[in-house]
């Protein structure tokens, strides 16, 4: 530890791709970021990894259908202690596809916990992955 | 409750400006969204509310501060609950601008985990406030 991380109640780690991964497959929620006419726009949603690409299930009439289907978008997934004011966030960069259901295979989807008709499968490719830890000291 | 909420395991409920707004009072992290030359970027941030807006404080010399200072940005904060499969989530769309110190006053700021020098405060208004709830049935 050097003089400048004392100074401080946390400090910031770069996570491995590995870890990053490891943290992606350990969750069931994150949220995804893109761009409507308006601006930026964040929502929560539920995906799963499939062959270490962010897959989600959405309606193909809302708004991440409309606006996301094929635009470079970002995913982030993070777990915050307000208590002991750590955490660790992970946060994926990619171009957004339409998957056609034969293409997964057998591979079980992401089943979104909202109520609505969810056929439309978007994967996020050509992603650059990275992280962060937030420690205690 | 009709047939069709019946059907699903969850259901979802627009929250009102003042769920919305007692909501973003409970929380100290949220995720801003905005958009670098790459596209759209997510980061966990501390944050606090001061007079119904959302008040950030950042490195001067971050990506935040670079490509978000004066442009329209997204702002979420969320509580899941894996177990139940349950959950709400707040949006704040709006301007986002650079704030002098003295014009907060006494106004206590947030104060970021992470180490660094966070003197930038940003605060985003003419913000639009949404919020949804994922309520088990």
């Amino acid at each position: 530890m050097n003089v400048r991380e004392s100074w401080f109640p946390s400090h910031v780690r770069d996570l491995s791709l590995e870890e990053c991964q490891r943290l992606l497959e350990s969750q069931q929620v994150g949220r995804i970021g893109f761009t409507d006419p308006a601006g930026p726009v964040v929502l929560p949603v539920n995906y799963r990894m499939v062959e270490g690409c962010v897959v989600l299930a959405t309606s193909p009439y809302g708004s991440l259908a409309s606006h996301a289907s094929s635009a470079a978008v970002a995913f982030e997934v993070d777990a915050i202690d307000e208590f002991t004011e750590s955490g660790w966030s992970v946060l994926v960069r990619g171009k957004m596809s339409v998957v056609e259901r034969q293409e997964l295979r057998d591979v079980e989807l992401p089943q979104p916990w909202a109520e609505g008709t969810r056929t439309m499968i978007l994967k996020i490719s050509e992603a650059e992955i990275s992280g962060r830890r937030l420690i205690l000291v």
